[in-house]
C-alpha cells in the first residue's frame, strides 16, 4: 500500500500572481471544474481580502459542488494587536465560504521586525489566534509558513516556534515555503525532514518558486522527506519563474516513486487537463512541457526513430499512454529511413525500403528543406509531396490567377486589403472577390469562397492557428517566409506549410495544401 | 580556489532535434559567435556525417577564429566490423576540422543486442578503437556514454567496460549521457560518484534531458558527485522536453554552489546572451526563464513590492545584476516611473519623476504593449514615442496613400508584387512606384526610393534584419503580426517595431519608425 500524497493546486491563487496571467470569473470556474474532475484535492481559489473579483468568484462559487475537490481560500494572520475578528482580512476569509483555508504568516525573524514592525512574541500571537479562529469556524487550515526555509537558515529556533504556534492553532497542514525560490533540493531535503521529526502529528505541505530551475525536484525531495502535501500550479503559472508545476509532479510521484496521488485511470486525463487549462488561459501550453506537451514523447533524430521501433523503453522513459499523451515521429533531414517508410506505407502499403521511390523521396525531402520546407510541423504537406511522388496525388482545383489590391489609407471600403481569384475545376472556371484584414486574409476568403461552390465540403473547413516565420531574415523584406497553417473540419486537424519570398505566395501554398488534404481525406473516408 | 566546471554548449547540435528549431547556416554562424563571446568552453557545432549542411557550416567556420570556445563536432562510433578509417561517419567527423569531437557509444548491452545489433565484445571494440583512431589524429575526445545511467542499471558491470573501452581509447572526458531523461536525481549522484570513483585520472561530464522537469537538478547532482564538464542546450532546446538548460545551470552552479564556471564578469553577459540566441532562433525566450527571463526579477504583488524595497533579500534569491538582469515592478507606477526617467532624461534632461509627462508616458507604454508593442527589441521606436510625447518629434514626411499590386501567375513583371507610393514632404508630393519580391518589399523600395530625392542621406541607409512574429496565431490569417526592423547607415544600427493585424501595415509601421529615426540621429549629431 503505497503512500497517499495530496494535491494542492494554487493556479487560481499564485498562479495569478504571474506576469500576463489574467482570469475571468468565468475562466476561474472553468478552471475549477477541470481541476476537480481530475482528481486534485484541494483547489486554492483566490485571495477575498485582495481581490473583490475573488469574493464575486467564490459566491459563484457557492452554488456549484465539486466532486471530490476541497476548495480553499487564501489569506493573511490578523494584524497586529487586534482580534482575529476585528480583521477585515479575516472577514472576507470566512465570508468566502470555502471548507478550506490557507493562512500565510511570517517565520523569518527579519521580516518580523524589518516588514511587518512588530515583536516576534505578536508574531507568534497572531498565527495562534488566527488559526484557532479558523478552527473554531469549521475550516480546514492549512499554515503557509513563508519564507520558511531562508527563516530557518537565519533562525531555526524562531522558524520552528512559527509552526509551533500553527499547530497550537490547530493547523491541519503546516506547509513549508520557499518564498524566493532559491532553496537548494538538498536543504529543503534536510529542512523538510526536520519538521516532519518535530511535528509527527501535523501533516507537512511543501510549496516551491522556479527561480533556480529546479521547483520539481526540491518538491520531490520534500516528498521524500516526509512531506504529505505539494502545492503548485497546474501549468507551472506564477509570479517570476512560476510556481512549482503540479502536470509535471504528479506523474513525477506517481510514475516515478510510486505513490498514490491521482490514480491510475484519472492520471490518463493529465495531457487533456493540461490543455484545457491551457486554452482557458488563453496562453500556449510549451510543446515541451514534460509529460503533457505535444513534443514530450516526439522523436525527431533517425537513429532514435529506429531505436523506438526497436524497443520502446530504449527512448522512451515513460509509456505515454499512462498520462493520456502519445508518441509522434516527426519529419526532418535528420530523420532516417526508418521513419519515411512508414510514412509512405501509409500511402501505399506495397512500398518496401529497397523501392528506388524511397531514395527519390529521401532526396526530394533534402531539397525541400534545403529551399526553406520543415515538415516537422506539417506532416499533411509531406503526405501530399508523398503521394504526388507516387501518382496519387488529384488536382482538385487550378489557379488561374489572383489579384493583390491594398490600399493605405482606406477609401470606402472597410478592409485595407482585397483579392480577385480566378480558379479552374473540371474546366468550369470561378472568379470570386473578398476584402480582409490584410493580403493574406483575404486571399483565404477569395480562395475558399470560389472552391466551396465545388466543393460543399469546405463549408465545415476552418483556420486553427497561422504562423509565419521568417528565413534566412538578414536578407530583410526580400527574405524567405515559411507560412505554417493548421486547419480542422471538428473532426479532424491537419498541419500544412509553404515557403516563398513572397508571404502571400507562401500562404497561399499552405493554403492550397490544407484544402487538397481535406478534400483527400474525405474521398479516403 | 573553487573547482572548475567546464560547460559544453550543444544547442547547434542536441538543440536541433527540438521541435520547430531549424538554423540557417548564418544564424549557426551567429550562435558561434555568441556563445565563444561568453565565454563557453566547448561548442557542439553539429552532427557532419548525418547532414551536408551541417558539412558546410563546418567548413564556414574554419574561416573564423574562435575567442576562447573549442569547436566540437558530434558523431558515432565506427560501425561494426570495420576499421574506423573505412568508416563514412568518421570520415566526415575529420572533414569538419575541429579541434573536438564528441563520439557516442552504446553502453546498454540491451542497445548492443536489440538496436545495433551485434555483440558486448564488439561494440567494446568499436567504442575503443574508434577513439583511439580520433586521438591519433590530435583530437580532444569526449565520449557520450549513449543510455548510461539506463545501462548502468541493467547491467552496472557492462556500461563501466563501455567506459573502460572509452578510456583505453584515450577519451579526455567521459560523458554521462541519461538520454531518455528518465533517472531520478539521487540516482545520478550515487551513479556518478561511482564513476568518478572509478576513474580518477578521467574527467567526468554530464549530459541531461528535461523528461521529468529536473534536468537542471541532475546536472547539478552529477557535479557534486564530481563531474566537472555539464552538457546542456543555452536555452533548454532539445528533442522532447529539450535539454539541461545552461543559462539556468550556469548561474546556479555559480552563484549556488560557488563553483568556478564562467566568472563574475561573462556571467553578468548571461541575459543578454540568453536574448540574442532566442532571437537568432526566432523563438520567444519564456519570460519565466530562471535567471534570464524577462520576469525572473519582476514582482507583482503588492506585499511582494513593499517587501522588496524594504530589504532586497526577503523576496529575491540572488542579485538580477549577477546574471546581466534586472529587478521590475508590474504593478508599481512609481517604481515604473523610475526606470523610465532615464530614457526620457535622453531626449529631455529637464524632466523630473514628478513631471507628468512621465504618468503620461506610463499610460501610453501600457496601452501600446497591451496592443502588441514590444520595445524590448526595438529601443529606438520607444525613442520615437517619447520624443512624440514630448513633442520633440519632427514629422519627416506625410504619407498621402499606397496601393500594393499582387499578381499570381507573373504576367510580363519580374517580381510578383508592386507598390505606388505617394508621399508629401513640406507641401510637396510625390509619387514612386517599385516592384518587389512580396508586397513588403516593394512597399519598402517604393517608401524610400520617394524620400531619397527629399532626403540624400537615405541613400547610405539599409535595412540589416526583418522579423516577423504571429500574435495570437489562433485568430489565424487575420493574427495580429509583430514585425521587428533593423536598420543601419554603415555607422550606427537602430531597431524598431510595428504592430497590426495586416503584414504590410506593421511593416509600413516599422519602416516609418526606421526611417524618421536615421534622420533625427542626423539631425541630432
Amino acid at each position: 500500500m503505497s503512500k497517499k500524497i495530496y494535491t494542492f493546486d494554487s493556479t487560481l491563487r499564485d498562479g495569478m500572481q504571474g506576469e500576463g496571467i489574467a482570469f475571468s470569473v468565468e475562466d476561474k470556474l472553468k478552471i475549477v471544474r477541470a481541476l476537480d474532475a481530475l482528481g486534485i484535492d484541494f483547489i486554492e481559489a483566490g485571495n477575498p481580502a485582495s481581490n473583490p473579483k475573488d469574493l464575486e468568484f467564490f459566491r459563484r462559487l457557492q452554488s456549484e459542488t465539486q466532486r471530490h475537490a476541497k476548495l480553499c481560500a487564501f489569506g493573511s494572520t490578523r494584524r497586529k494587536n487586534i482580534l482575529p475578528e476585528e480583521d477585515s482580512n479575516v472577514k472576507s476569509l470566512m465570508e468566502a465560504g470555502t471548507p478550506a483555508v490557507s493562512i500565510f504568516g511570517k517565520c523569518w525573524d527579519l521580516h518580523v521586525l524589518k516588514v511587518i514592525n512588530t515583536t516576534p512574541e505578536e508574531n507568534l500571537a497572531m498565527i495562534e489566534s488566527t488559526l484557532a479562529y479558523m478552527k473554531r469556524n469549521g475550516k480546514y487550515v492549512v499554515f503557509d509558513a513563508e519564507h520558511f526555509f531562508d527563516g530557518y537558515k537565519a533562525n531555526p529556533g524562531y522558524a520552528m516556534e512559527a509552526l509551533e504556534a500553527a499547530a497550537a492553532g490547530g493547523a491541519d497542514v503546516l506547509c513549508l515555503c520557499d518564498t524566493n525560490g532559491g532553496t537548494y533540493p538538498t536543504d529543503i531535503y534536510e529542512i523538510t525532514g526536520q519538521v516532519v521529526k518535530g511535528f509527527p502529528d501535523v501533516q507537512v505541505g511543501i510549496h516551491c518558486h522556479n527561480d533556480t530551475g529546479m521547483a520539481v525536484a526540491q518538491t520531490m525531495f520534500a516528498v521524500d522527506a516526509g512531506a504529505a502535501q505539494v502545492q503548485g500550479t497546474f501549468i507551472g503559472y506564477g509570479e517570476r519563474c512560476g510556481n512549482a508545476n503540479l502536470s509535471t509532479i504528479i506523474p513525477d510521484l506517481e510514475l516515478k516513486r510510486g505513490y498514490d496521488v491521482l490514480g491510475e485511470e484519472n492520471l490518463k486525463r493529465l495531457t487533456e487537463t493540461a490543455r484545457r487549462i491551457a486554452d482557458i488561459s488563453n496562453i500556449w501550453l510549451p510543446s515541451g512541457a514534460p509529460y503533457v506537451g505535444s513534443s514530450a514523447f516526439a522523436h525527431k533524430g533517425g537513429m532514435h526513430i529506429d531505436g523506438v521501433k526497436k524497443i520502446r523503453e530504449s527512448f522512451e522513459h515513460v509509456d505515454p499512454q499512462k498520462v493520456g499523451n502519445s508518441r509522434r515521429f516527426l519529419m526532418s533531414e535528420v530523420s532516417g529511413k526508418a521513419t519515411l517508410i512508414k510514412k509512405i506505407q501509409k500511402v501505399e502499403p506495397s512500398v518496401t525500403v529497397k523501392d528506388p521511390v524511397v531514395a527519390e523521396l529521401v532526396g526530394k525531402l533534402k531539397q525541400l528543406e534545403f529551399e526553406g520546407y520543415q515538415f516537422e510541423a506539417a506532416e499533411q504537406s509531406f503526405e501530399l509531396v508523398i503521394r504526388r511522388l507516387l501518382g496519387k496525388h488529384k488536382k482538385y482545383f487550378e489557379l488561374e490567377y489572383f489579384k493583390i489590391i491594398g490600399e493605405q489609407p482606406l477609401q470606402e471600403q472597410e478592409y485595407p486589403s482585397s483579392a480577385i481569384i480566378k480558379v479552374q475545376v473540371d474546366g468550369q472556371s470561378r472568379i470570386t472577390g473578398a476584402e480582409g484584414d490584410g493580403p493574406v486574409h483575404a486571399l483565404d476568403l477569395a480562395l475558399r469562397g470560389a472552391l466551396k461552390g465545388f466543393y460543399p465540403a469546405l463549408e465545415t473547413m476552418r483556420l486553427a492557428d497561422y504562423k509565419v516565420r521568417v528565413l534566412e531574415s538578414s536578407a530583410t523584406t526580400a527574405a524567405k517566409v515559411r507560412v505554417l497553417i493548421e486547419s480542422t473540419d471538428g473532426k479532424h486537424t491537419w498541419n500544412t506549410v509553404g515557403v516563398s519570398t513572397d508571404i502571400i505566395e507562401a500562404s497561399f501554398l499552405a493554403l492550397t495544401d490544407s484544402i487538397e488534404y481535406k478534400l483527400t481525406l474525405d474521398e479516403s473516408n
